[in-house]
């Protein structure tokens, strides 16, 4: 079928568009491409391009290099990484400790004898100061309170309940959104590298167990923490834990080391914490033979997330930062090595 | 070039030896593809066709199904072992008391006052009803003597040295050696499917660990076990662990499930004991909703290895045995379940 000239010029007319949209896909088309294998290259796309990221990168690269001297055999490659100040955030105070106060308050109703009982009463009544004073004793009747006498099972439901519920004071997220996005890629990253990652938390090992593989990809197998002892029992024919007001693991300090041999049994190669309770365990992942990696997170980012060190309350870095300066760890400046903090920014 | 006729009816009687060497190997190769064929479909070769063997492969299918009702994702496939008479042997007694033998005996020197203290002296005269008179307090004392106030890297090459070289007083044969193939093959099995296999035993963690990856494909971080409270110290400017005369983790009957609570941080699917010392860990394992597979290791061989069960002084099974067969879990009648023993069988 024929045309007329003017209806082929319009088809030549309609065309210009229609070629510019080709172009405009192909350019789309090319670009995300280019996003793609950009973003495949670079594993830690939420730091910034610094010396931080940079030993990081070299430190893996020269353990996986097969046929190297420093190669590392993957099963030897454990990293451990603390939780609180170098995962997810630890301010106003440790969340652990934001816990209890809503349990102390959920479970005001059944203690009404916790009206005139301190530290229970100073905290009802929002006074922290007060509740500060009654000091580590009363701090281990709180602990004893809201994380003891119930089955391990209970415990669990219980943190579910409050992880999926409880919302941040400050930015009013959900705390398993308080976590940091670069540490999450670094996460990754190694694991991509055939790293097994281990959490070595002063925290609650039944406080970060329901949440830790959804959040970090870390199962519950691969979390070491604080504990208390536990007691089996059998309830209408059935086996059950309760958890005991005895402390089992303090997975602090020295503690972090032990917790490591006990519950890992191999010397890491890799760690990563925060805070002066982290000193111990850089020091004895750095005290084995062969390439040896420790990092501290420094907070320095008062607009993005928070700073502080030496004379922190929460988190103090005082003593593991003069190490690491003085034993060339690398330190993390939150605020000129992150591009990003939160998943969420 | 031409050839002579009977160089032809040569070529001819040449090749019938060629042919039949052909077809001699042609049978070769086909029985032994057969034979691997035979091999990759038969898991558990060293396994009789028995009730027993086809309850652990029902299990493992139904769980490993996708789509089925019962089926479990792989994260939550986790599988534990007993080790004193499930994975090797424990007869005449447990190895972990003929270590500690062995190392009494190799400390002696230096150890003048052992000549007239018991339980010292009775084990140093070969007098094992002296040590048994000395009771539980003397076992307690050969074992901080024996087991504590040394590093855990100390105590690992002690392992080391001794496992590499102390030999079995009935077989002659390396402790190490003392395994049970088909456990070996059933662990193999498992992990092939998707499953994490754990020891949880009663036997030293530090006794077990510098040697389970070799022998049972188990790394260090999946081994559960009894342990003594560690220190952390600097010495000369090295950070060490000190193994303490303290009891940290009991790892035995009500222990177990406490060990797998705190190490493991999941409820198995799966479990495998032989002694009343793994009842807890049975039960607990088979409390959790959905599939469940428990098994208990019957020692009924005295050809191949011994025969043993509610009398014995080691891997007593008395009330689990009843509890497995109120409750059906799998008991593996040694002498008619195994094909085979041990590897060097």
């Amino acid at each position: 079928m024929g045309q007329p000239a003017n209806s082929r010029w319009k088809e030549k007319e309609q065309m210009k568009p229609n070629s510019k949209l080709t172009l405009f896909w192909f350019v789309v088309v090319a670009l995300a491409f280019a996003a793609t294998v950009t973003h495949a290259q670079d594993p830690l796309p939420s730091w910034n391009d610094t010396a931080t990221k940079k030993a990081i990168i070299t430190f893996v690269d020269r353990v996986t290099k097969e046929g190297s001297p420093d190669f590392v055999a993957p099963a030897e490659r454990i990293a451990v990484f603390d939780n609180d100040g170098t995962l997810w955030a630890e301010q106003p105070m440790y969340f652990q400790g934001l816990f209890l106060v809503d349990r102390v308050k959920a479970l005001a109703p059944q203690h009404p004898e916790w009206r005139t009982k301190e530290p229970f009463a100073s905290l009802l009544k929002g006074d922290m100061k007060g509740v500060a004073a009654a000091g580590e004793k009363g701090a281990i009747e709180m602990l004893a309170a809201t994380h003891t006498g119930m089955t391990t099972e209970e415990f669990e439901q219980m943190m579910r309940d409050w992880t999926a519920t409880a919302k941040h004071p400050k930015t009013g997220r959900l705390y398993t959104e308080m976590v940091y996005q670069p540490m999450l890629e670094l996460l990754a990253y190694l694991r991509a590298n055939g790293f097994k990652t281990f959490i070595v938390s002063g925290g609650g090992i039944e406080f970060m167990r329901p949440w830790t593989e959804k959040v970090y990809g870390i199962p519950p197998e691969q979390v070491v923490g604080s504990s208390v002892k536990l007691k089996f029992e059998m309830r209408d024919g059935r086996p059950v834990l309760v958890k005991l007001p005895a402390v089992d693991l303090n997975d602090d300090k020295e503690g972090k080391p032990v917790g490591i041999q006990s519950r890992i049994g191999r010397r890491p190669i890799a760690a990563f914490g925060n805070s002066d309770g982290d000193l111990q365990m850089l020091q004895w992942t750095t005290a084995g033979s062969g390439p040896r990696f420790a990092l501290i997170v420094h907070h320095t980012d008062t607009e993005r997330e928070w700073a502080y060190d030496r004379k922190s309350h929460v988190g103090k870095l005082d003593k593991a930062w003069d190490e690491a300066v003085a034993k060339g760890w690398t330190v993390v400046d939150m605020k000129n090595d992150w591009k990003r903090v939160f998943p969420w920014e």
